[in-house]
């Protein structure tokens, strides 16, 4: 009898805290996470359930971050489900005061894929075995943003954080990370660049000095627009396919970065989004937001692997280009113009931090 | 003596003669052809000589009605050259009264392809036998053109006209055409849309009865957004890789065709640029911009080959894209609207002509 009691007190007590809890998470979170928070307590140790989390701690952090800049709006938030498996949570504000069009979009996604498939997810090609039936259980998560602000002396910013996990015939799971943030101003303001730059490159150096220099320099080689001999914007970090030297300590960095986003960007937003601007400053403005177009929709791998995915959502993947753009025939900005100066350090990028 | 000077008297009316020809060429034209003159009466029996000079003609004649239209407005003319060989000839009105942006852009190249490259620009991908230095001489030319007026209700249209020739190891040429004409209005209207149809369908039927039904179900299949599951406007014709029944009589089809862009299309301008619009009805239309940047840069085999080929004039092939575009998330537009009847032919082809 005094055993029994026990326990049942022990567990009311238990699931009084259980609710607690969720309603702690669901106050912290933009919306309920997607494989729900009794299956992430469930699972609490592994990997997916504390990225699931940290990605949806970095989506409500952002947003709230951007919010407190633009009073006026409001982001709308989209929780959709996938057919094969797992959804997502798109939050996005669009026509601010202060931004033209942010989104901040996690998604969580499981099922099958094929061998063909599973390899042209790593970027490095390397081939994974799957079972009698051709088909590899995965899991692929991530947070991922683009915000497009309208005054064109605050820069555009984006930021992935992703991580996979696929498993083979024989059981062994292979994983790997990926993810970078950079940005795209229109006009070159050192200052700002050194700043965003430091910033990342303290959170990289907490766990390896290696990590900024190598993927600062991944992050201009990645967003190169071959066909303009540009880059898209002034860098940042980005890497690809990482599963070195622990899953814990990949993950601890991906952490440091997703806690950067904010400290990187939002000063240079407060900086800058009450700066007058002339209309040839805004027209510059919408050229470059043509050349963010242009990469995204002909190089990007990410855009370019959703676009084919079957079931994935393309309001989310989209999300990323501007509200308005602009193509102008053969446009060129005189020498020595302020225009042409962020041109020289698209097409000759710079090392901001020494 | 007398046979000499009657010989010189010949040369001297030939060469006036050829004067003539020249002077009334030059004001026939754009701009001196990508070949010369001389070089191309030299080869006047050749094909390649004749579709030059018809790609030319067709640039001058629709680059003439269009300005008439957009008398405040005029053509900027470009010639360039390939460093590989041949080069083009680019013109452009941009933000005009009637015409936001409208480019009519000739090229004449020649230079070796790899085989590799040759495969891919038949979209058959029929292999051909290079020599031994694994190269093919080619030539290819063709006219193209994309029309993106300010108002509305005046679709956008483009055309395309192209003619290649490659010459395997054994001395044989391997010639095929390619082109078609087709339109994107932003809100429908049946009678444009069955004009339109009508004109391209008697240019096909004056050479086989077969061409116009098979060349608008191509239309349909090419200009497909996947992605949205929409194509980008109500089509046309279209066609690519075609070396049947024999060089002269696809040569004349493609004539007829080049010749019916201007009644296909001008009396539409005519018809609709003074129509009065809504500021929500120029969002919408910006809203199709941004669907038409997608299948541009996306999907479409001409500038996702012009991108990835060295040496290629980037600006003349961007030409194509509108000088603004807009991207909204998540935009539906209300059931029943005109908005909404315009994506219901986007999804599901009408036929226009029985």
């Amino acid at each position: 009898g005094l055993a029994l009691g026990l326990w049942r007190r022990h567990t009311a007590l238990a699931a009084s805290r259980e609710d607690e809890e969720d309603k702690e998470l669901r106050q912290r979170f933009m919306a309920p996470p997607v494989s729900g928070l009794r299956e992430l307590r469930r699972r609490r140790r592994e990997l997916r359930s504390r990225m699931e989390l940290l990605v949806m701690e970095t989506q409500a952090e952002v947003c709230r971050a951007l919010a407190a800049l633009d009073p006026g709006a409001s982001f709308s938030v989209d929780s959709w489900e996938r057919k094969e498996g797992g959804g997502g949570i798109s939050c996005v504000l669009q026509d601010g005061e202060v931004f033209e069009k942010a989104g901040v979009n996690v998604s969580v996604v499981s099922g099958l894929l094929s061998e063909e498939a599973a390899r042209q997810m790593r970027s490095r090609g390397k081939s994974l075995k799957a079972k009698d039936d051709g088909k590899l259980p995965f899991c692929a998560m991530g947070v991922s943003s683009v915000i497009h602000p309208k005054n064109p002396h605050v820069p555009t910013m984006h930021f992935n954080y992703r991580y996979f996990e696929i498993e083979e015939a024989d059981g062994t799971k292979q994983w790997w990370f990926g993810g970078g943030t950079d940005l795209t101003p229109t006009y070159l303001n050192e200052e700002d660049a050194v700043h965003f730059h430091k910033t990342l490159k303290e959170a990289c150096d907490k766990h390896d000095l290696k990590l900024y220099p190598k993927y600062k320099k991944w992050c201009d080689d990645y967003f190169y627009i071959k066909h303009r001999g540009e880059r898209r914007g002034i860098g940042g970090i980005f890497f690809d396919d990482v599963d070195s030297p622990s899953k814990e300590e990949v993950f601890q960095f991906v952490k440091s970065c997703a806690k950067a986003v904010v400290p990187c960007y939002i000063p240079i937003v407060k900086k800058h989004c009450h700066d007058s601007f002339t209309p040839e400053e805004k027209l510059w403005q919408q050229l470059r937001r043509g050349r963010y177009v242009e990469f995204n929709l002909v190089y990007d791998r990410g855009t370019k692997f959703g676009l084919l995915t079957p079931g994935s959502r393309i309001e989310s993947i989209l999300m990323s280009l501007p509200l308005t753009a602009r193509w102008e025939y053969m446009h060129t900005p005189p020498e020595s113009s302020k225009e042409a100066e962020i041109l020289e350090v698209l097409r000759n990028p710079k090392d901001w931090v020494h």
